[in-house]
């Protein structure tokens, strides 16, 4: 049997891993330092009581043969994909129940998509960004292009960077580390430009939730021409705290048509082959997040996450250190103070204030020499961060 | 942008969409007939009481900061694979806890297991079997070889039907749709024939909770060797009626090592790059499932199931109708009365009986002729469809 060779050309990713285990040997050696951890983007607050109460409810359903649900339609059950539709036309984006795709989180999504496109296809993906684009495309030996992120573009890369054919173009806005949010005129330049070369982009609206300002788009197809040339993968994981829940969504336009396939059919076909649906338990959750009182609950835990940003932001800002994010997303990318590197950072903020942050080179080599702050943590311990950093620097 | 052609060469399945239609259409022309189905392969019956109260308190712990949980391992969370570890014990099969890897359920497994091996290499399926196999290796692009089963081989397919080198075979014992089990001697020739061919053996596992008889291997790592050439694709959908809830587990030994790759650090690889692990919810459910308790409760719902089986069975004896299976599974495989082709009994059974139950040619071309009828329903509804069979054969 002969193996996929492209898996060998992997870099071992010890990014999370390395930190994880600098944190820990600090606290064993700094038993009453109080490390705080701004470091990795995992949601801290409890799920909406409407989740809650949902949840257990249909946890009741599956013990009573009268309510016991076994296999649901892989695209996810109806009462969940009409919520979904719903919350987009409230971004004024009509969209057909069958265009929606829920599963069981945006990084299986944003694998598994790649299963409807050839090996022979241009790559692009903005560098720094979340790693796991560029490990799936090596994985089925695809060629990657990166297009820079960098201060004089405000880590938001645009088209004209580039110099090859672009087939498969990544976005991430708001951005994951960098925190940065491309405008609706940045956004109708891409989908131009995907439109012009016959590409397909794959929007990551993941943090969607945190844009607060109305002028910034919060979903690819409110941008026109998008449905002819953009999938949207969403995720529940921040929005509702859904990361240990498991539930996303993914919206495949009915418009999609590539080289004699469309792609909605094209990823019914492989979900319907290789994917039983989300769990019922998990549905039923999701659904309660997208009434307006389940909205309006989530909305609490992320106006407090956003306040923890703005703490953060501003603490850049008093300091003097360039930075981006904060506003629209929970991550603060900064440069570096001294022009240190990210990991020479890190192990500052770690031994001088006990604070665990995310170096940049992690999410590529533009990374290098910033610097990612998360602002999913309590209020208090964000500004005893922030104060040790004040301190420090 | 090319999109992946082997997507077109798929046949649209229309076996499940047929069945519901052909049956929903009886039901409206016969509204007081009593429809009984026996078709789809899902359970009916609640979940086992220990896993409602186990997934009660799971969404609980979410309500709560101090016990919300965020993102968990890829792999499954230690208490999940420890349990499941023990599980094998009693099947004097002993894993390591990285061996084990929980996911959402075997088919997503078994399709997404493909993205370690090459495009180049022989796959080996059996037919009759489960659909699945066969979409997910057109979908990447490789040669697919049919072993056949039939009356001769009670639908138990040996390797000396082969004549291509074989680089991955896959096995489903007990099998679906036919319900036969391979015996400890057969699978030993499978598993040396395998390592001879360095060929890799994907064996679905998912009924392996129905094997009664103890002589019959309920896991191909019972069997020597296995571990040097077989990766276990398990479920908990019909051991525990998660159909609905989602839960399974693969198991892929350190030994497997082909053509320069390690298939376990590959696969986990591939997991953590695009997986990011079960719902916290549905492990604790599933850990409960796996304690003495809950295997004692899920047992009486196997039971129950089984006691079906042997219904069925005991009607196609009386009958003289020539089938297989019924006795370490829920399914009956039998060959159509008076020569009709699968869909003509379909037919037949639908109009005469008022019965719903699956024809074998949707399961491969050797599957015609036969028809399988499950044991997933009621004693009492079960009871009735095989008075009313034998009232009209």
């Amino acid at each position: 049997m002969k193996i996929n060779q492209y898996f060998l050309e992997l870099k071992d990713s010890y990014l999370f891993s390395t930190i994880a285990k600098k944190a820990a040997a600090h606290i064993e050696a700094n038993p009453n330092a109080q490390t705080l951890r701004l470091g990795i983007g995992d949601v801290t607050r409890p799920l909406a009581p409407v989740a809650i109460a949902a949840m257990t409810a249909a946890v009741a359903d599956m013990g009573v043969a009268a309510t016991f649900k076994g296999y649901g339609p892989e695209q996810g059950y109806p009462f969940l994909r009409d919520v979904i539709q719903n919350y987009y036309v409230g971004k004024d984006v009509t969209l057909a129940a069958d265009e929606i795709f829920v599963g069981d989180g945006a990084k299986s999504d944003i694998g598994n998509i790649l299963d409807l496109f050839a090996k022979e296809n241009n790559v692009i993906i903005p560098d720094p960004v979340y790693p796991a684009y560029l490990d799936a495309n090596i994985m089925a030996g695809r060629n990657v292009y990166f297009i820079d992120g960098n201060e004089e573009n405000g880590f938001l890369p645009m088209p004209n960077a580039l110099d090859v054919k672009p087939d498969i173009i990544y976005m991430c806005s708001p951005n994951n580390p960098t925190g940065s949010v491309y405008t609706r005129e940045q956004l109708k330049i891409w989908v131009d430009y995907a439109i012009e070369n016959s590409a397909i982009i794959l929007f990551d609206a993941a943090y969607e939730c945190f844009i607060t300002d109305p002028s910034l788009p919060t979903s690819i197809f409110e941008i026109e021409g998008a449905r002819k040339c953009a999938i949207e993968i969403a995720s529940m994981s921040k929005m509702a705290g859904f990361t240990g829940v498991r539930c996303g969504y993914t919206i495949v336009p009915h418009e999609l048509n590539f080289d004699g396939g469309n792609i909605n059919k094209m990823w019914n076909r492989r979900q319907t082959t290789k994917f039983n649906g989300v769990s019922y338990i998990v549905q039923r959750g999701a659904e309660a997040v997208f009434t307006p009182k389940g909205i309006e609950q989530c909305k609490e835990n992320i106006d407090a996450y956003m306040a923890n940003a703005q703490i953060i932001a501003q603490t850049m800002k008093d300091l003097n250190i360039w930075h981006v994010g904060g506003k629209n997303a929970p991550y603060v990318w900064l440069k570096c103070p001294n022009n240190l590197s990210s990991w020479d950072f890190f192990d500052f903020l770690l031994e001088k204030a006990n604070i665990v942050g995310t170096p940049g080179a992690g999410f590529g080599a533009k990374g290098e020499g910033y610097f990612r702050l998360s602002a999913f943590n309590s209020k208090e311990n964000v500004t005893e961060a922030m104060r040790r950093i004040k301190e420090v620097l």
